[in-house]
């Protein structure tokens, strides 16, 4: 059973994978990931074999699957068990209670997000949907990430496409923080944190990558890595599970454009995505909670990450980045990729 | 200049470096730093003409220098100016204002730290102190973060052995955190967080790597990464610039120990190290500030984490780490290192 620990100098969960203890002679592990479909056990002939099924989407002629939802063979965290949180002395334990899923987002071993048709996404992102719906009734699970980690040098070990969700038994500090900063600033004035951001960039323009009706792309004023995106309905909508057909398909149009310019910019670099949207809402089991009520005030988005600068010792000892291309310069070159 | 900017979302700070920009062609920018003595800009035949000298001290025969302080050609903030924070409209900005230094641990391009005398290391930890104090005097500067990148995965962009000081207008968030963290058990506890936990760890042992009278090492109990070492005083000390001849000499063969523990038993990987010691004591100018009592809560220590494990999208989406190596395995492995 993995661990999950507190720290109390950090203020943060870790997760120590005690299963898969790596020894000195295990690291590094960053060579490039396996490619060969025959190996591989996202492709069809082995996905059955390779791993136990939790959901599946025919594809549009339905003569068999387009995204498949499977459990990740080597879980941070467990599913099976009790939450039992302990102290220890002066720090703080829980069982690695939680979930670890792996969406398999096409059939083709060969065809990366980027390259799937509007319709294909949309389905990966009905997968995102069913699966959040559905871990949510697991009244242990606080909090769903669902994130992807595209080539090696942003952490995939496979190269096949996919995405990867971990629910988790606490609101982790990131969302928290983004929940609070949401949360203060409706109280002061009465608006949503993230509308107000949307209006200050449809009008000032200079970051803005990309607007529909429903959706707009920009880089964020304070980026912490050169070429970041966020990707966010225009409006407001707190949970990525309230997105109806029709919304799905708008976010899978943008979301599209918004990897193929950052393919056709940076030359296919390696990144991740992160979905940021509202914790369960329901209770802790037993004691009433307030996050169902905070989460109101959050409004989701897609953070999109290149990873394209290595953070270092700053980085690390501060939690200030250092970003060399400034986002109106980043939006600049993205804007200019020709999409059609 | 270089700007500051407040991400409403995040609550942090980033720095956005205009001077150096970068275009898409100019990533990635991870290739082997250059190794060539002749066009190395830290040995002594191009160190006076490559930069501009802010500090040096000689080596034990005064036959040349054995540490030297020089200003970063390539700084990621300015010392000149002022500070001008300003709103836009949701988002916050300042100027970039502050230092970024340079400390040449050694006239020697080839030697690493790990490989210098006890009393070497000890003239480059009395630089840090030296520099510590002198950068408090500017009163715009709020927070002095001293850190090193060793090799190219971890950041380094130079092989000649140096560490960076970079010092920021702002209390960054993670200290920020951590100020926090043991000024709350003060408050709780009339007691020291970080003495706890040296109580604890020396009590417990399993995550003990070394201690002497002075000085302990071991593996925290919530690791973000694997193989991570704190370095510690036993007795409590809020602030690195604090320490005496005697104290600088001590840390200085916990340090060369730590340093070698860690090469012998991971084959010389890439490491971070950071220094977290209290912010500048004087308050903000002409307003009165608490971070000069919350700083005596504080107790300083040198964070060591070597770069094996590559963070990923659920690591930024969450602020959780996976570590694949229980510190209690970790401090086993390091222990067992023979250092003599």
């Amino acid at each position: 059973m993995p661990e999950l620990r507190w720290g109390p100098v950090s203020h943060r969960w870790v997760v120590i994978a005690k299963e898969r203890a790596r020894r000195p002679d295990e690291f590094p592990c960053d060579a490039e990931p396996t490619n060969d479909p025959a190996s591989c056990p996202f492709c069809p002939e082995n996905v059955a074999r390779a791993s136990k099924e939790i959901l599946t989407l025919p594809n549009a002629t339905h003569t068999g699957w387009q995204t498949r939802v499977v459990a990740n063979r080597y879980p941070a965290l467990q599913v099976e068990g009790d939450l039992e949180p302990a102290g220890v002395g002066v720090y703080d334990r829980m069982n690695g209670i939680g979930a670890h899923e792996v969406v398999i987002e096409t059939p083709d071993h060969h065809r990366s997000l980027s390259e799937l048709s509007v319709a294909e996404i949309t389905t990966v992102l009905t997968a995102y949907k069913l699966r959040l719906e559905d871990l949510r009734r697991d009244l242990r699970l606080r909090y769903v990430m669902i994130f992807k980690n595209y080539r090696a040098a942003a952490g995939a070990t496979l190269t096949h496409g996919h995405t990867q969700i971990i629910a988790t038994p606490v609101i982790p500090v990131v969302p928290q923080t983004e929940l609070h900063s949401a949360r203060d600033h409706f109280l002061h004035k009465e608006r949503c944190l993230f509308c107000d951001i949307v209006d200050q960039e449809r009008s000032s323009r200079e970051r803005l990558v990309r607007e529909t009706d429903a959706f707009v792309t920009y880089c964020p004023y304070a980026s912490h890595q050169p070429f970041e995106m966020w990707l966010m309905p225009r409006r407001h909508q707190h949970d990525f599970s309230m997105l109806n057909e029709r919304d799905l398909f708008d976010c899978a149009g943008a979301l599209k454009d918004a990897l193929v310019r950052l393919r056709e910019a940076l030359n296919d670099p390696p990144y991740n995505f992160v979905l940021k949207t509202a914790p369960s809402p329901h209770p802790r089991p037993g004691r009433p909670s307030d996050w169902a009520t905070i989460a109101l005030d959050y409004h989701w988005h897609l953070q999109i990450i290149p990873r394209l600068t290595r953070p270092a010792g700053f980085e690390w000892g501060t939690g200030i980045y250092i970003n060399p291309t400034p986002p109106e310069v980043a939006a600049d070159y993205l804007r200019r990729v020709k999409t059609k």
